[in-house]
């Protein structure tokens, strides 16, 4: 892409109301812009951030049998009095409608069109949509929306054993994603309280961060983190007592359902010998916008992000110094480049572009020849075209 | 992908409540899942023709140029009041938000923060997302929706010169996306009233059908439409005085808004002789839940769905008749391949149910070899690997 086609502009300054580094960053480098509270547009540059964070989500769950679906944001009340969740105060609605902030109320009744007998399970399904939280306290950019996008899977099984099977595997399928995503050594698998309707743990993925809105408790030794609602006074695996405070942003969380919402709505298969039984349900959350947030909080530094590779919108930010043509025949050739192409635009205000919009690596074509830097390092490399064809197509 | 992974079960019945081709057949082949009047569910296999129609729109209009963004779903009413639009009766409302039908008060100010100059202009962006209209009369399956999905680009120019030569780009990209889609015969260019702001005409696309709820006189010659706002009494192209009337179903349109919204918001670029003007916009609709739905209107016969090849899920339904490690080796080896590949289900079960789904080709793995059928056409050819491979690649 050429910065010459791109609408937005970077900005010096963030908006008086971005109250955290990542709204201050991602609006300053253009990739979102706020609409309201809690409420962001996502700007060409940001959308291809979600798409390409949506997709290491979508190969990662595909892998484990997840089967994409896409549910409405509008449902009938109706499904939400069934589950006696009608009034929660964070429900949007509208007339009889409510705007979903989660989808049991959706995928439980529609899959019990098409589960009827053991022989139709374990499924999975999992959309990534736009949910709705009437949160009276949006805050802090993309950590805490109104609107935002999540990653939200079902799954559906015969037994205890089954379901227990799954959680696990959905366990190490998030792990590869926040592992993909450059955060798998600093996210503690967490136990959490299981909520109203299940004796056993759910668990969270906390993403450790001093700007963090949760405190966990948790073990160096095991990994293993312990959130305030579980009073651990010691790590439930090793017996550790010496358990660390830290602050840490939820990135993902996963629940046994039990038959909550399979009694909810009646939902029952019939087992090997005839016999009519709930259906088990897991739910398994994952924050998209959320989660770019929490990399931006990571990944940043006093000039701008540091994206990971495998979600920056581009791999290399090129620009000429005085060699135009060749910077041209640069980008004509090679895949994975974003060029700005600007004139009238100084070198200093190039370099701090890149800076701010934190693509890998930084590319100037000049007399010296072709410099490349690492956005997260500081010395500067002279390469040669071989060293550039294996970078652009690594 | 195989059959048996996939939750959904195809249905004999339609619901009684479905009320159109379209809802009842891709209700019944298990593609979308009724959720409540106007608002809908997609399925596994519906959310894949969703994807590969919105790919094409994309391919195209990225072609002239079109940057995708992503708007929200909610914006205050503020925003609706700047523009007189706040009382529209199909506008569902949440507290102060209003859920956008469509994006004009949500782009506008949003560009203004970015477009200042001449230099920056022209520009045009897109988003392909889910809208909402508080339809009293939701009907006809995804012709007529409360929630549906919408592709919407929007123009931004200094003079009307430059909108006009956009809007005829964009004409040229719907005209390709309707011919990829194989409804470019039939849907026809048709001109319309410019709206309560315009004097000029805008255009609708319509395509043509005999469940259409809009009536168009057409000029067979030009292939031109005029709707019934226009009260055309002859072609206003060739003069051609016998116009023929139709039903269409309006799969896209296009407006000129002249400087409507910018004044509403008092979006001004600075020209050459830096002057203030307001900025000249134009706003560009396609239906993308609704064109799969008309797609299904044209394209079917008494047993199912005969899906174009460009959006459809597979190339190709297989199935084996006694030869299951032939098909298994044939579903390993090609891709773009659904396999049927449930065990006690008969051959006139899986052949029907191929006619339903409605994929392009039929594969049948038996003893007299590779018999292949195409869903449009009654007879069967025996095909050898080599025609196997052209045809998966292809």
């Amino acid at each position: 892409m050429r910065h010459s086609q791109l609408f937005t502009k970077t900005s010096k300054t963030a908006p008086k109301d971005a109250d955290s580094i990542n709204a201050q960053l991602l609006t300053r480098a253009g990739y979102i812009q706020k609409e309201a509270a809690g409420i962001y547009n996502f700007l060409p540059l940001g959308l291809m951030l979600i798409k390409n964070l949506s997709n290491i989500v979508r190969e990662e769950l595909n892998r484990i049998g997840g089967q994409e679906i896409l549910l409405p944001v509008l449902t009938p009340q109706t499904s939400w009095k069934k589950t006696h969740r009608n009034h929660l105060d964070i429900l949007f609605k509208t007339g009889n409608l409510v705007l979903n902030p989660t989808h049991e109320e959706v995928v439980t009744p529609l899959m019990q069109k098409y589960l009827s007998s053991y022989k139709d399970l374990p499924k999975a399904v999992y959309q990534i949509q736009t949910k709705f939280r009437n949160e009276p306290r949006a805050k802090s950019g993309l950590l805490r929306c109104r609107e935002f996008l999540m990653k939200d899977m079902y799954s559906f099984h015969t037994d205890d054993p089954d379901q227990d099977r799954f959680y696990l595997e959905v366990k190490k399928a998030y792990e590869k994603i926040y592992s993909r995503l450059g955060i798998g050594e600093r996210t503690i698998y967490t136990y959490a309280s299981g909520g109203s309707f299940s004796k056993e743990y759910s668990h969270e993925f906390q993403m450790l961060s001093p700007i963090g809105e949760d405190e966990i408790f948790f073990c160096e030794k095991c990994r293993l983190g312990f959130n305030k609602e579980i009073h651990a006074s010691q790590c439930l695996e090793c017996g550790n007592k010496n358990l660390k405070t830290a602050s840490a942003i939820e990135v993902g969380n996963i629940f046994k359902l039990k038959t909550k919402f399979s009694e909810s709505f009646n939902f029952k298969f019939k087992d090997a010998k005839g016999k009519e039984k709930y259906v088990i349900m897991g739910c398994y959350g994952l924050g998209i916008s959320r989660t770019l947030g929490a990399l931006v909080e990571v990944f940043h530094d006093s000039r701008g992000i540091i994206w990971p590779e495998s979600v920056s919108p581009f791999k290399i930010y090129l620009f000429s110094v005085g060699k135009d043509r060749a910077a041209e025949e640069i980008y004509q050739k090679y895949g994975n480049i974003f060029y700005d192409d600007r004139k009238e635009i100084s070198v200093g205000e190039k370099m701090a572009e890149a800076d701010l919009l934190g693509f890998p690596y930084r590319l100037i074509v000049s007399e010296k020849g072709w410099e490349l830097k690492k956005r997260s390092e500081e010395k500067t490399k002279i390469i040669n075209e071989k060293e550039l064809c294996l970078l652009t197509t690594a």
